[in-house]
Order: C-alpha cells, then structure tokens, then sequence
C-alpha cells in the first residue's frame, strides 16, 4: 500500500513533535508500505520568514517571496530524514527541483501542472521513506513558487493522485472536522464523514482544516482524505464523494476572520463598469469572494465586495490608480469585519435555512452586513466582534451540539 | 565589466548590514557594469542549522545535513534581492538548481565540476544584478551539496572563472591579509599584494581570511582576487600570480585552532601499515594534515597526525574499528592543540626561517610538540593555550609589525 501523509507546521514545531511524527510514519513502513510524507514549516517560521521579508521591503518581489519562503519546508524535510534516520529507518528528503513539482508561474498563488514520480518511486523502490516539501513548486522559469496558506494539503493530495497512491492522510492539530471550531464553540462535534462539496464549503470559508484547493484537487482526481490528529489516535474525518451519513439540515458553521470589505462608491451607471473592476482585480490573482452591488444617489452605484484581508492595499492600490477609468467617487475599507457560513448537503432542498440563520443572529443581537448564499451554503458579513457569538447562536439553532 | 562580490556571513548578519551590501552593489551596477553578487547564510545561521540537526541526529546523513544547511544561502539571496528591488535596481536570486552548479557527488565537502553559465547570461542581460547562493551545488543525483566552511569564496572564484569575470572582490570583516590575525597580534601589518601560494599556506593555515579552495581555483585560473572589508572603502589585498612586493623573508603568521592530534601507538613494524591505516581515513574524506612516525618499543611503531576537530569522533570511530587490521595496540587523541605557522615565498631558500621561530618560542618557553615545513612554511604544534602567545612571539621575532 502507498500512504501519503501530510504533517502541518505545529505537528514538527520542536525535537520531540519531530520525532512523534516520524515514529507515526515509521508504523506503517514497518507494516511494509510504502510512505511518502510531506511537511509544512516548522512552527511559525514561515511567518517569521514574511516578517524578515517586510521589515527588508514590504512590496517584495513575489518571485523572491517564494525564493525565501521556501526555505521553511526545505528545513523541516531535512530535520525529519535525520530524525527517521536516527531511528534506524532510511529516509530521504526532497524538495520541488528534486522531485520537479511543477506549478503555473504565478508566484506566491500557484498551482500543480505536474508532477513528476520518476524520483520518488527511485527512492521508494529502494525502501526509503521519501519527505517532501509541501507548499513549494517550480515554474517553467525555473523558479520556485508557492501554493498560498495551507498549500501543504494541495500538495499532499498531488501526491497521492499523481503516485494512485491508496490512501492520503491530513494530520492536524485537530482530531477532524467539527461541526464549528471547537476552541470558540465548545459543544461543537466531529464529524465521521463529510462530502468534498461541503467539505469545499467549509474549507473556503475559513475552517482552516483543509485547504479548499487541495479538496478541489482531492474531489477531481477521487482522492479520499482523511483529516486526523498528529497527537493522538482518534480516528478523524473522512472525506470523500458519497457520504453515508445522515443528512443534517446543516452540518457544520465556519467563521473566516481574514476578510475586508472594500465599496466602491458613486460609480456611473452604465454597462461595463462591473467588469472593469473586476478585471482590474483579477489580474492581481487578488480572490474576490462576495459582490453586492446597490443603487447609489443621482444614477450613480455603489459596488461592494470583500477580499482576503493581506490583498487590502494592492487592491487600494490599483483601484485609486484607475479611480477615473472605473469612474468611481470614493472607495472605503473595512476590515473589521468576519465572515460567519452555515453549510449543508441537506440545505439544498430546503429553502428555510437562511431566515432560521437570520433568526438566530437577530435573537443575540448581531447586525448583518452583507449577504451571499450557495447551494450548499449561506455566509453572512458581521462585526469581526460578533463573529464567536454568532458561530455559536448558528450552531445552537441548527442543533449541531454533540 | 562583470565584476563578482562575495560577501560573507558577518556581511549580511542584519538588515542594516544587507543594505550596505545592497548599496554597494548597485553603485557598480549603475556605472553600467554587470553584478554578481555571492552569498553565504545570515550571521550565525549555519551554525544555528548545525545545532538543530546535532539535537535530533548527532550523526545525521550528510546528504541530509546539506539539504538542511542550503537553505541558510537561500534566504540571504532572498532577501538580498527584495533589499536591491525596494532601491530601485532589478536584482533576481538564484541558487545551486538554478544556476547549476555542478559538483562532485561527496556530501558536506563537495567540488565543482562545471557551472552552467545560461542563466546567469540570462539574467545580467536583462540588467539584473544576479544573486547566487555561495557554498551550495547539486552532485549528479540532483542532490544539495555543500564546499565545506568558507565554501563561498569558492563560489565566487568558480563563477569568476566560468563568467571570464574582469574581477572578483571577496568582501570580509577584516580590511584584508596580514602578517597575523589583528585580533591577536596588535601591530600586525595589512599586506597590499600577497602570490596564491602564500595565501594557499596562510589560508589552509588557519588564517580564515580565504577559504583554501578558493585561493586554489584562483591560482589554476588566474582569477585575481581582492580581499577588502565590507565595511570600509579600505584598498585591501590583491592576490595574484606575480608578487612586485619587497620580498620578506616571512610575510605571515598564522594560527590554526581547529586541529586535533591522534596518535596511534604500537603498530607492528611492517611495510604497509601506514598506507592501511591512512587509506582508512581517507576513504571517509578526512584530511589529514601533518604525519608523525616514530619508532616505539618491542619492534613497534607509532603515527600520529593531526585533523580537523570536527572529525575526529569519525576517525576514532574508523581506527577503533580497525584497530586489528591496523595492528594498534592502543589509540589516542589529544584536542587542547593549536598548530602556529610562518609563510613566506622568500623563505625557499634561506634555511635560517625555522631555527629561527623555534628559537623565538624557546624564548618565550613554548613547548613544540610536531613540527612540519614546506618550501614556503614552517608551521608548529603547541598547546592551544600558548597558541596566541606563540603567533606574537613569531611575529615580533621576524619583524612583521607595522
């Protein structure tokens, strides 16, 4: 059997989550599989990396961004070969070039093309365990890029579906997907199972378990996943396509904190504007998630729409830069503000999911701000203050409680 | 022009210290020259990397170990490159995969073979100063290698060479060669020019202003160096071929702290034991330095040589093993040694030089524990704690103050 496992940054933070993890793969090699396993940075270097970088130029190249960032992965690979070593297991580190991971060229937000397996199965085929760098890839241009926050996952399940491997493993802090963050909602549960499509949702909207690109990736190619805990043996989330499991109304609530909203005000309304604007964000890689868009005074519109809140000042940037040619009077920034989901498979078919949310916000206090609904899904904008309390008024009135 | 700086780890320890490199840079790249600039890690990076990997793996693989230590150059050219971006000036860094840098296969003490120069083209014809990672290559597994301590002079050197460059500056903490290490020696002189071979035995003496190999591959390809500080505009060192200088019987002193004696005592007094027993270690890529042979008692033999510090476990671990073959009866070591050296070109044919330092050390009642001489060299073996005090007396007595 071929087992991928993916280890996050806290799971190798010191000496002794090292050799936890390398005790957890050497398990199944001793079982005779084959284990590949792919890291993050160790702890929080790879913020302290960003915090170099900004304090030398804080409108550093993304190319070189990624040149430097991509030393944390490199630094966990190499410790976690000597620590397997030590254990008496051979264990060989590699890295994007070696293992030539190939990704689009954008830098800082990129994505797999390729990826080659002719030297991993070298080193598997000579009963190593092979570690790699997660989050990194090379471009055609040969440089290094990286995949975004949590590109680590991504990476893990381009792995598993490049090598067909027979399972993919995502160890976390946690022990699977709850139904809302535990830490803010105490009576929150954990799930057995959950679909890609939920598990998509969730992922996107800040659960922070999964990276939402690496569930695309897992839901295109079939990989099934399974989210669990790298300090103990509880057995986890699985995610995959047919979920089993009873269909809840709602099965889980997210909050994403890393979110600004931006409003473009006194816009001209005539065809085109929308498309301006938004092309002119596009071509920064800059994600825009919800639009609102309202009729302002005098023929004019206000157009609204929030981004991650570290795109803030480029995207400033770019709209002050074309202020006349999108015609716009005035352009504001929040960000205070959080995003608060319900998600469900069972929502689809049922149309009183959002006003029983509303209810629930309107019960404890909380102002709405912006709205935006899926299939699968209805997210609201609130205070970044009301954001725990109004989890936890969603989870309550949809009775997620374990 | 194509001018190459190297510029070492004390060099570029802060952000401060990056921007002074980073302004030095461009003032060359803005009289129109093309830049080169090499890289070691960060102030104490690689020695912090050290520590980490000895903490989980005290014998870790090396091929790890270089893997690990790469990633210190990375992050320096990294940010060196933001630091010349956020001045104005295109500035692109490359490491080992990138440019290329082919060496030998060996781990931890690697060679170049052959530098691709395409990139590299590439980018100086774009008009960017180019930043590479000093210390690093890849061997023909697609593994990091590193060149050993002060790798990076060697980098310079080798890229200088590969590039035709018109000159290639290694930047220091110090202003240049001396007649003894300033620190030590108050009133030692500042040399203008100094031959390759003179700096080849100050250097491999322990004079830690050039990395031996580096002096080597400047010889074999009359790539001339200057050695200059990093933080003045100081003339510095030229070194090179032909030598104008007035011709002193000793141009320097120098002191190597990082040696190690071993002795291995009652050996059978047999044609072959030495070379068995010096094959043994040179398998394992350990230099030896000076070889002492006397004859003991009952018909036997000892050898005692001295090595790096940081090889010795390794080396008793290999005799130890051996110690049968070998036909040792007893093996020892001894690592409180320093070993005190004079050089000078003009010393080749005047046989006075060592009687001389001898009789300077007697004077000063060091004792002298192996001795060893060149055409160029005298060099001693002293407890390390006369070391100091050995280099001034040298000094004095060959008249090489200021």
């Amino acid at each position: 059997m071929l087992i991928v496992k993916k280890f996050g940054g806290s799971s190798v933070a010191d000496k002794e989550r090292i050799f936890n993890v390398a005790e957890r793969c050497i398990e199944d090699y001793r079982k005779g599989h084959d284990v590949i396993v792919v890291l993050s940075a160790m702890g929080k270097t790879t913020d302290q990396l960003i915090a170099k970088a900004e304090d030398i130029n804080p409108l550093a190249p993304k190319r070189e961004m990624d040149m430097l960032l991509a030393t944390g992965e490199q630094v966990s690979v190499a410790l976690m070969a000597m620590a397997m070593n030590s254990l008496g297991v051979p264990a060989v580190s590699l890295n994007a070039f070696q293992v030539q991971m190939h990704t689009t060229s954008t830098y800082s937000n990129s994505r797999f093309k390729r990826i080659d397996s002719e030297r991993i199965r070298h080193e598997l085929d000579n009963r190593r365990i092979v570690i790699i760098t997660g989050f990194q890839g090379i471009n055609k241009y040969d440089d290094y890029t990286t995949l975004g926050r949590g590109g680590s996952d991504t990476t893990a399940v381009a792995l598993a579906a490049a090598l067909h491997a027979d399972a993919c493993e995502i160890y976390t802090d946690v022990e699977g997907v709850y139904t809302a963050d535990p830490r803010v909602v105490p009576n929150a549960r954990k799930m057995k199972e959950i679909s890609y499509d939920e598990m998509l949702e969730l992922a996107s909207l800040g659960a922070k378990v999964l990276h939402n690109r690496s569930v695309e990736m897992a839901k295109k190619y079939g990989v099934q996943l399974v989210v669990r805990s790298s300090l103990n043996r509880a057995p986890g989330t699985v995610v995959k396509e047919a979920v089993k499991m009873e269909r809840m109304l709602v099965s889980g609530v997210a909050v994403d904190k890393n979110t600004a909203r931006i409003s473009v005000i006194g816009l001209t309304d005539e065809p085109g504007i929308a498309f301006k604007l938004f092309s002119l964000i596009a071509k920064s890689k800059i994600n825009v998630d919800m639009i609102l868009q309202s009729v302002g005074r005098d023929g004019t519109k206000d157009i609204s729409f929030t981004i991650p809140r570290g795109d803030v000042r480029e995207a400033l940037d770019i709209l002050e830069d074309n202020k006349n040619r999108i015609t716009a009077q005035k352009i504001e920034c929040e960000e205070n503000i959080a995003k608060v989901s319900v998600v469900g498979a069972g929502m689809a078919s049922n149309p009183g999911v959002a006003a029983k949310m509303f209810e629930a916000l309107y019960n404890v206090g909380i102002n709405i701000k912006m709205i935006s609904t899926s299939e699968i899904r209805v997210s609201v904008i609130v205070d970044s203050k009301d954001a725990d309390k109004a989890m936890q008024a969603a989870h309550d009135s949809f009775g997620l409680e374990d």
